[in-house]
């Protein structure tokens, strides 16, 4: 076998593409329909095989459906976006567009997900954790992101709610002190996917180029020179190539 | 257009599963063949459309093939391993086990990238970012998770080095104080992706069970009940799958 034989095939790297580029963050659009048992094991499955630092593994899944607890999280949201509305009460403008944005499913869809993170698992002395002890909450943010991939895979919606106290989170879920929460997530079933992220159509900010944040040999070296002098090529045209596709 | 239409095909599915699933934290089996620049720019892209938080798209991507540049953060990886072994005094056993260990491939790749998370960009007020101040980082984090799972479905292996001191990356690459080195990666060309994690191989830790890290309705909750009674069956079942695929 060559090296080149360990890449995909086209389809396949097609729908990884696919996944990449039109997963969006849901929070609106959420339909009434649960998700099938075999489709939410999938999706945890993935996340769990996130990489991890020293292998630790140290993420859990807190499947929330109760009516009761979600509301709970829904006011802790509504009292954290109040108190975040007040942060722009210089800047009129922007907290009249921010009032009018959708930032949450929580009761509209059909099942909410904590994922948190435990230090302690495998521990004290987790390989690799030795000298960037946050490398921890890292692995389970790749989870997140596995979670969140194989979700739009199965056509399922994710929203991630991070207007929330985090202490309201571990009062509710009983959450130990030596526990983290990392992400508040809602999936279920939605009527579209956005060709854009709400926040770009939205006009809050707009997209950046990728030659905006490639940079070269050392941080704000941002224009090739020497052995990347023929790079920015490819960087201009995977570009173009995006906003062609809209994949 | 039923909701099911937003599902990717069979193929596709397919493959962003198999790119979860056969993604390997890469320190050996490199071989001598450089990225080609739309490879690479591609993997990039992947990366700069993870999700972040107020679409505030915090990260850089610095780029490094310089060999003095890599040298020295070599030197930094030897110091930190050497540092992590002598936690290991009181355990020797381990201590042999962690020191026959290859865990950085940082000259033998074909390019270092580091990247890095600016908390500034877009600021200060980020969207999302006001009740938990880490969503940012997690960001970053995401990105990098899209970057692995598109190098593996491109064939090109990634090695994640943690044993590192931050303070030596942000001299070497002239990182600003308020910018954070968040991981330091090693791409290239591999002669074989393992099927399992090189830790799992070794015997360091075992594989977690799905239904070890799932929980019901609150913390701690290990055993589904009430509307959940009929999930467990899903959880074993995608287990064995898993195992019997092995992908």
């Amino acid at each position: 076998m060559t090296v080149d034989d360990y890449a995909l095939t086209g389809n396949e790297k097609q729908g990884l593409y696919k996944a990449i580029f039109s997963r969006r963050d849901v929070r609106s659009h959420f339909v009434d329909k649960q998700i099938p048992n075999d489709v939410l094991a999938r999706i945890l499955n993935a996340a769990h095989h996130a990489p991890s630092v020293g292998f630790s593994q140290p993420w859990n899944f807190i499947l929330i459906r109760d009516r009761l607890t979600r509301q709970k999280v829904k006011e802790s949201f509504l009292r954290e976006r109040e108190r975040s509305t007040a942060m722009l009460d210089s800047d009129t403008d922007r907290q009249k567009k921010y009032s009018s944005l959708k930032l949450e499913g929580i009761l509209e869809s059909a099942v909410n997900i904590c994922v948190t993170y435990d230090p302690t698992r495998f521990g004290p002395f987790v390989l690799g954790r030795t000298s960037i002890e946050e490398t921890g909450v890292y692995s389970v943010a790749c989870a997140v992101q596995n979670l969140w991939l194989a979700a739009r895979a199965e056509g399922v919606g994710v929203g991630w709610v991070s207007i929330l106290a985090n202490s309201d989170l571990e009062k509710i879920l009983a959450i130990p002190a030596h526990v983290k929460p990392v992400a508040y997530l809602c999936l279920g079933y939605v009527g579209e996917f956005s060709d854009r992220p709400d926040l770009e159509r939205a006009g809050w900010l707009p997209r950046m180029g990728l030659s905006e944040v490639v940079c070269y040999e050392k941080w704000g070296s941002y224009d090739p020179s020497g052995i990347w002098s023929d790079f920015s090529d490819g960087v201009s045209k995977v570009n173009e190539k995006i906003h062609e596709d809209n994949i």
